[in-house]
């Protein structure tokens, strides 16, 4: 059967890093099939569209999306639904992607990367999932309107919608038991039960379908304190579940812990396993076309792709000890770069894993 | 003209602290005037509710109030609107307190206190300026109904109302950029533009205002990548503005930076400059009436009142001083306590400062 890969390189450093990914996974021997599509701002100069519907089509075709990254400040100025970020939004709505999984580990050789001290963040390995298609950042009614009351009535106000039905707390919940139980078996579910009736619901369903997950010990953070124990002592931490709009901060906070973003990958699932691979950085224009972005992430999304919609783990497992031996050699992009290391290109470092795969 | 200060210990540590910071407050000869009342778990216990109305009535006829804590997890299983953090929302509401101030600073004798590398928070003295009476923290409407519409309409769901009105946010803007301008005259504004309605207005908002303030450099920041840069270089930072929910996240995380949150302060001041004064910390009723906790947040707190609201720098200067002399002298509680210095407990450190007072 052939894998099918709709490939989605975007703006700014993706379509080098992109390129790397694709080549690491050629060198796996495997049957894929690759479908390209241009995304983000790249789309909108070919076709007045960030997610246009002939890039949809390509991935529809597909059983998993291999996306480098979006955005560039030159698209700042373009109303919100023409802007490049709008493209990740409309995919993860389209193919309902509610499943967002971010680890955040800190490879032992990099220790100094991260401005924590290094007995807080050494063997650091938290997994953070994030529901991704609902709350704030899809709920209606939203817009701009006169205040309908309270102090302020007849003045403009903006307003928003954070919501979540029962089906979808479930089934996150469900993915986040299930990813608990492969790993550490202890569970925090991060809410603001004290202040939003959103986040009470919320809590109310976690604690429910524990009932089917006695193996998991689940636990409770209201999402500020979330935030001051991720600075404290992330490595308390095993997994991490919440909304998304607090997913989105708490995961970039615990990502930015290892000081090496340019190493995290990340998968945004649907119920059926199609999914959305990503690094966890973003599009960095400035270093775009330089030859200096660091791959890894990128190779390392690849890897997660074959685990999770691919059901390879053993291949998945072939790139992920490629990318330790690469940085056991001392390779390193410049990003991670430091004295007493070999700085490589983006393309050297792309190469130095198909050689550890080939070697291995 | 007698300063009127309502005293609402609270639960937990709340009365241990407040103690010493009006012993510190008494030091000063200045013409002070106390009324008592119960808040939070405490109000429930007396009076069956964390906020009755003869507490109101108490910060009433004060010209601010000076809080402890509130909290316990014995109240846990209470419904929501009589658990004690719904004393400090109801405050907040009641007296207009829209604009929040949360120091971050490390002082140089603790600096070992964080998780951080000395090198990326020794000298941090960064402020964050939270809107507080806003947000989704009020929005209306708000609660649990049967879907109206989306994937799963017809399903029970849980929705709140993020929002803000023009006058709610130039306010705000108005206290931050007057804030920036006394300190490094540059303002980050924190937002979420790029999915939020209520924060692309927020953003319009701010830089409309920033007109009038051409000596501030004015900044716009999405909140996930304020989390991350709050990790990866907080000196950056000079003042932060950001809305209720971000505000409660971010202040959180910044003040964990220092590793030492039983040092700051808080004030939450409305239109006239009445104040309700806090620690940034909880009630920690597990050292509950063990005589260990650090009242130097609160004791700063203090110092904060007479600052904002009797605006009287000269004696907040002068608490301010003697809370540094007692650092140098090495005098610590528990939870800033290190190898080479001398652990003292909450009577003593008030003491301490006290005598530091009437030294100089
Ligand atoms: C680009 C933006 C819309 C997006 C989000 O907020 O989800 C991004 O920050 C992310 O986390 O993938
Ligand atoms: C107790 C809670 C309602 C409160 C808030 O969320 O504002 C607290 O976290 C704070 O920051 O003062």
């Amino acid at each position: 059967m052939t894998l099918k890969i709709a490939v989605l390189p975007g703006d700014g450093i993706g379509t080098e890093i992109v390129t790397q990914a694709i080549a690491v996974l050629d060198a796996l021997s495997l049957p894929l099939e690759y479908g390209h599509a241009p995304v983000g701002g790249a789309a909108y100069e070919a076709h007045g569209h960030p997610l246009p519907e002939s890039t949809l089509e390509v991935c529809r075709k597909a059983d998993a999306i291999l996306f480098g990254a979006v955005g560039d400040w030159k698209y700042d100025s373009l109303e919100r639904k023409l802007r490049p970020e709008q493209a990740i939004l409309g995919l993860r709505k389209q193919f309902g992607l509610f499943a967002n999984f971010r680890p955040a580990i800190l490879y032992p050789e990099l220790a100094n990367a991260s401005s924590l001290k290094p007995e807080v963040v050494a063997g650091l390995d938290i997994l953070i999932i994030r529901e991704l298609t609902g709350d704030i950042y899809f709920g209606q009614p939203r817009g701009r309107r006169e205040s309908p009351d309270g102090e302020f009535a007849g003045a403009p106000e903006a307003f928003d919608t954070m919501r979540y039905s029962r089906p979808e707390v479930e089934r996150i919940a469900h993915v986040a038991f299930g990813a608990a139980r492969k790993r550490g078996k202890r569970l925090t579910s991060v809410d603001k039960a004290n202040v939003l009736e959103t986040f009470q619901f919320w809590k109310d369903i976690m604690i429910e379908v524990s009932a089917q997950y006695p193996d998991v010990a689940l636990d409770h953070m209201y999402v500020d304190n979330a935030a001051m124990q991720l600075v404290k002592a992330p490595k308390k931490f095993d997994v991490i579940v919440t909304g998304n709009m607090f997913g989105d901060i708490l995961s970039d906070e615990a990502a930015m812990l290892t000081g090496s973003i340019g190493m995290l990958p990340s998968a945004s699932l649907n119920a059926r396993n199609f999914g959305l691979y990503e690094p966890s950085h973003g599009s960095a224009p400035d270093i775009a076309g330089k030859g200096v972005a660091n791959p890894l992430a990128t190779i390392l999304s690849a890897a997660m792709m074959l685990r999770y919609t691919f059901n390879r783990p053993d291949a998945a497992d072939t790139i992920e000890s490629a990318v330790k031996s690469v940085l056991a050699q001392g390779l390193r992009t410049a990003d991670i770069f430091e004295a007493g290391t070999t700085k490589v290109g983006t393309a050297e470092m792309g190469a130095a894993v198909v050689s550890a795969i080939k070697a291995g």
